[in-house]
């Protein structure tokens, strides 16, 4: 399989069309920019993180998205009780081990999460995926510090132990399923000095997961979209915060031509 | 009544001399964004949500927000606490029932807290205000799934019940009293794909509430003020977020002009 | 000592080769332009509050933030954990204490925590600077309501008894050491109706301090650097959501020249 700007753009058409629930349970820094992004892709978001409600608010939702950058307890228990509800449903979950290895807590709880149900999709940075296969690397807080391509071998057997497609962000992107590696290589330079455009990415795999039922033409897709966005928003950009707000109308913009034109997409022999 | 540019202006004016301090306990997405909503407009936010220091803060407060969007059970102490020391003030309390009907957690705790004291506004769109009236109605998230109009029979009944004035969000606003119903044709079809602008009305009833002793005048004001804002926004947004931006700096520069070129308002007969 | 551009952008050149790991403990309302503005400015942003983790994550961190503007109990525990982590590694901890003197409870919060470790610099505006040495002095809300040249004996006492450096705000910054007084009179009267641009200052405090091993020198340096950027970002706005983003694109931006030619520093005598 390779990844066709056809493609693509079917997923963009359909999440516009049919405007899927994506129920996310995110940290704090990024809440308000992943619901924006979602809203700008026509997806429509919603938030709640309560163990009171969760479950049911998974419930009416077509994707559920875990992202542990700013966890606590509660919080841990509420992602829990949300994953068993998605598991039950069957829709797609999407986990953002957001800083694991950088601390004994982040990995304890990616562990505790990934026993609930395997994730349809883990997105990550190479340090990230790597901490979740090596679990004494520890990461430089949040960073990507090592090359994505460098994780690609550890992402694999992530993939493998966990029957999850796993998305390797970086200057370009590795979407790494049980017998195939995509790649996407689009994306700006200016992007990560944007806080939250990872975990917006995998937001955008919730919405394209919940109108695509496959997990690796879905991420890529995501992932696509998320490259191309910010290669429209660099046009005119004069820096991060104008990159954003570019970032966003790009993906309310974004037309067929677009994708057509930028999309960089191959595959790992 | 009816709604006159010259009776919005005054009320913009007061906010801009008096700077009322409007305390806030909301939902994590749209903290950052109200309180620059707030500021822009002249007034001063504070969000503080500790059920240890609420009642005092709204001690200090001209009027109190509540807003359930991301719910767990200390908030929910906390925005009761706020609630009772806001009655004892005769403070107005604004409630925004954001999801109201997505889960049984939320219905509930907008009933609880209406049973703390009645609010002085309660705005949502047609999906909340239908299922803070109809217990089994569930909505889509917090989607604006209904059409507002469809509501005013609902609001009405509500509003009665309530003792409250009733505001339904949407294409054209209903502002409900115990004896008008008032309408505000303001707005642009791009302010739905921003989070967290039904928010943003909210905050902005508690600005107007504030130095408006009428419910119905100050939340008809505040809906004309954010629909007018929202117009001047759309003439140079290339998107949502874009809109968000000059949203917000419309808010700062409005002038009587503004509002008098632009106010569409009206009365249900 | 007086502040130079060249130790300014000495400083700025530091923080963009060595990418410092700041990790903050900070409100909702400022989390997401908090880690923009660290990122702009070149410095690497970590936010996690969970008391199981904080410590472990200030152990790899070159500073601490600690911001009490959305305070609860668990966070008070957490904040006081990484304070002593940080204090056993040496590393500056920055104390915003947003808000304090407006409920009792901030108040004991700021105590109990100064009471932890001596905070390399303490920042925040007259009225809360004035409130952390006079008890009985209510602020506003988190406003800056009383002039900051008003603030300087008090923040002159605070230096003394809790051994910081105290910076206070205002049209004017006075940054307060053992035996100097420095100022920095850059900025825009614009930032004010910014939101959470107060405590941008703080964290980008915690990225000089992490390079700069002199408290005075890397808040002063701090704040020229915010007001500077305030200024450049004021050419281009149209209200305060656009001064935001030009700011965090001028953080992005700076270069010697801005900071030549900009520049305003004094002493008090």
């Amino acid at each position: 399989m390779t990844v066709t700007a056809e493609a693509v753009w079917q997923d963009i058409e359909r999440i516009r069309k049919q405007a899927p629930l994506v129920h996310n349970i995110t940290n704090y820094v990024v809440m308000n920019t992943t619901a924006n992004a979602l809203l700008s892709i026509g997806a429509s978001p919603v938030m709640a993180h309560a163990v009171e409600e969760v479950a049911q608010m998974t419930g009416i939702a077509s994707s559920l998205v875990v992202n542990i950058g700013t966890l606590s307890n509660p919080w841990v228990q509420a992602m829990a009780a949300a994953m068993k509800a998605a598991a039950e449903r069957q829709i797609p979950v999407i986990l953002d081990p957001v800083g694991v290895g950088a601390t004994a807590y982040r990995t304890q709880t990616a562990d505790t999460l990934m026993a609930v149900t395997a994730p349809a999709v883990i997105r990550g940075n190479a340090s990230e995926i790597i901490a979740l296969m090596v679990s004494d690397a520890q990461t430089k807080g949040v960073d990507a510090t090592a090359a994505a391509e460098s994780a690609v071998t550890a992402g694999q057997a992530l993939s493998a132990r966990a029957g999850s497609t796993v998305c390797i962000s970086g200057e370009t992107d590795y979407i790494i399923g049980a017998d195939e590696v995509l790649t996407i290589a689009n994306g700006h330079p200016l992007m990560p000095r944007v806080t939250g455009l990872g975990c917006t990415a995998s937001a955008l795999c919730g919405a394209f997961a919940a109108i695509n039922p496959s997990p690796v033409q879905a991420t890529a897709h995501a992932m696509a979209t998320m490259g191309i966005a910010g290669e429209m928003a660099a046009q005119t950009a004069d820096g991060p915060a104008t990159l954003q707000t570019a970032f966003l109308d790009s993906l309310y913009r974004m037309q067929k031509d677009d994708v057509v034109r930028l999309l960089r997409a191959g595959t790992l022999p």
